[in-house]
């Protein structure tokens, strides 16, 4: 695959010498370097080298950075630590890539009022950490949340397994610091938990995949950790199906895990021969959850008892969490099978067993088999294709995954749950959006980033 | 006050009968009616007359309208209820208003999915209504709840009671039916928990208080209603302060409350005088909260005791909803003593103590009794300054409100927690949003209405 983008004009040598002036040795024109910052997590490749290499260390670093690729045209990627999915943060050939993974300091932590402050390049986890250190935590928990930043998280509005209970990422943003295109520092959102003063410009900017301006800072809001001891529970059904009924009817109930995951027979089986951790192999599949909270230890109960109800087979409570980390192997354990042909779409959690069941369909009529891994509380799926190491075996699989996207839509749902658009769904976007919305959403991209320098041609 | 907007030229003749040719009966011109329907709840009032009101009855005769508007360039105020208290849905001069009130349908009830799709005049309450027949109930409880439209609510991303525990109006919008400038429709969001497909407009056209496109319907999330009875709290304090302190802990705290009131102790007497109710009189502030859930009353006694431990020399839980009916009480009381001179800040609520603190001093700088009724859990004050009923008296009022509005901006806070900016507050714009990010915000609006009819010179 091959970005789809106008091709660039280098700018003249000149033009090159003014970056270095500007921003001194963090401009990096080593091939090397910048064949390295090329790339993120997903199968999306470069075209071609970029032309320089930014490790901005401050905010105006980074707006010096854009002030000159916007006179100069050049076209921008942002990149943390390059652990998307979507190809959002692949070089251009011929663009600047603009590093934040050097901004990496937590500014403030107001305990008190439960808010932090931090760079963009903070590593989520890092984070966390911090917060718990005050009887705090940061909510969200994309899977690459000990590696990913921070900046990364907001630009693409990250997900993970504690959604159901707490929200995505927008959720947790108060406010953010953004360089605009043309290089102009703004500061949006308020320290407030209710703010009605102007347009809601930080929920716009979360999950808009750099495509309007470059996050710099954010102030998120913490929660206290709950007491007492998570609980974990899992409960094994012999039909999938089953399993989507007995979500939907946790997802509707008063008893609210903090986690709820789907594994299918296929995903327990890989993770097992990957690393065994004693997970239950299911006939057809099982759900892996977590309570929190004084009443950890009853909610678990209550939830474990909805299953029975909706026809779990076998069921069981713990204190540890070595289920949840048995779940959280299913990403290397399915890369390690060279099964990485996947999709990241949701659909309305009472919808769960319609969309496994065709889900099902769709391996029988293309004879392949998909393992479905979900954050199933908040019904959103991963399900891989089997295929093999071959350009041929990758299209067959991605035929596939096409049908699973239409399965998605036709049931209410989205074709990106928590990865976003970036390059590798940008051909899909009008499965999703018809023309007038697109319209609506280039016309506020336009506003912002008239010169079309910023992410083009992807996320939007 | 006037409204600050440029003059307009009526259109001709020939326009009107246009407008009348397009939607019918739904378009009023009689004087009696277009009065009626020209002013919120505010103290903003029109400059004059309105052209015409067109009563929508569908989404085609809202885009109609507009489509019209925009050939004539003749500004458009929205309104449901007209609840409203910031002025943003005062007609204009030469305008046309549009009520939205007729499209008062409940579309569609997904228990299953926790989601209803309504139009946008439908009354707030009959919407959790219908949702409660289903063990459902929807979140966000705006004072004017029992009248005010979901369409207005959305608009200004209204707040209330609950916030404390449920967010605000934003978190429970999932998707929108939107009517541009220009009358194209478009719908935006999903009704999946987790989406990521292209810029949030549904977050940026809530809270965007008319300016950005009319909302004509909304799929909203509901919740589960909390099982068991709720538990009702006091705590009075000799010092407002220790009050906050109070507040603070809790807001920080693991055990939360639904609901997280302060009345003052003026503000308990001119409540006590309009309607007696059994409030306690405290020596300074009395703090009402609410509990919810299987541990309810448990929680209840956890918050009771953090008051203790703040201060509070009086405290008492109970059963029964006598508390939050007399704190409901609040604005009809303040209202038949006249004291309508109020604003609507909001601070972090680690600064409330300061805040409490401050006022203090503003109300002895400028000897006027200022009462104080704050949805405290979340940090949102409604102080109300002590006026007679004459332009000199309010102008004074107006002057101790300034001061107070510049005390929360020097605590991190916001000069509208959930009123919204409108016509009233539009020249304090610029002490929170500097002229940069007024600068963006002003380019997003011109993006989505060049022309400048929707609810010109408000809001943004």
């Amino acid at each position: 695959m091959e970005t789809t983008t106008r091709t660039v004009r280098p700018p003249a040598i000149a033009a090159l010498d003014e970056l270095q002036q500007l921003i001194g040795e963090r401009v990096v024109l080593d091939p090397v370097q910048l064949a390295r910052a090329s790339r993120d997590s997903s199968r999306f490749q470069p075209a071609g080298l970029p032309l320089a290499l930014v490790r901005a260390e401050s905010t105006e670093d980074v707006s010096l950075a854009l002030s000159w690729a916007h006179a100069h045209s050049v076209p921008v990627s942002v990149r943390g630590a390059g652990t998307g999915l979507a190809g959002g943060a692949v070089a251009y050939q011929g663009g600047l890539v603009l590093s934040l993974e050097r901004m990496d300091r937590i500014v403030e932590l107001d305990v008190p009022n439960c808010l932090a402050t931090v760079q963009a390049g903070v590593v989520t986890a890092d984070l966390d950490a911090a917060a718990r250190e005050h009887g705090l935590f940061f909510p969200p928990d994309p899977a690459s949340a000990q590696t990913s930043t921070i900046g990364g998280n907001i630009a693409t509005n990250a997900g993970g397994l504690r959604c159901i209970a707490h929200g995505v990422t927008r959720d947790a943003v108060a406010a953010l610091e953004v360089v605009l295109a043309d290089g102009r520092i703004i500061r949006t959102g308020a320290r407030t938990r209710k703010n009605v003063v102007g347009l809601d410009l930080t929920s716009l900017f979360v999950g808009s995949e750099g495509t309007l301006g470059v996050i710099t800072a954010a102030t998120v809001r913490l929660k206290p950790v709950p007491p007492g001891r998570p609980r974990t529970f899992r409960a094994s059904f012999d039909s999938i199906e089953a399993a989507g009924r007995a979500v939907t009817a946790i997802a509707a109930g008063t008893a609210q895990p903090e986690v709820l995951e789907l594994l299918d027979a296929q995903s327990v089986a890989i993770i097992e021969q990957y690393s065994p951790s004693g997970l239950p192999m299911p006939k057809a599949a099982v759900l892996i959850g977590q309570t929190v909270g004084h009443d950890a230890a009853e909610a678990a109960e209550v939830l474990v008892a909805v299953c029975r109800t909706h026809g779990a087979v076998e069921v069981g409570t713990s204190e540890g969490d070595e289920l949840l980390e048995a779940r959280r192997l299913a990403n290397p354990a399915l890369t390690a099978q060279g099964l990485r042909v996947s999709c990241d779409v949701g659909v309305p959690v009472a919808q769960l067993a319609a969309m496994f069941h065709g889900i099902g369909e769709i391996s029988e009529r293309h004879r392949r088999r998909i393992s479905i891994v979900a954050h199933a509380g908040d019904g959103n799926l991963h399900p891989t294709v089997e295929a093999g190491d071959t350009p041929e075996e990758h299209r067959l699989a991605e035929g596939v995954l096409d049908d699973i996207t239409r399965l998605a839509l036709s049931l209410g749902g989205t074709i990106s749950g928590e990865h976003g658009i970036g390059a590798v769904k940008h051909h899909e976007l009008h499965l999703q959006l018809d023309a007038g919305l697109l319209e609506v959403q280039r016309a506020v991209k336009h506003a912002l980033d008239p010169k079309q320098i910023l992410t083009p041609g992807r996320g939007i």
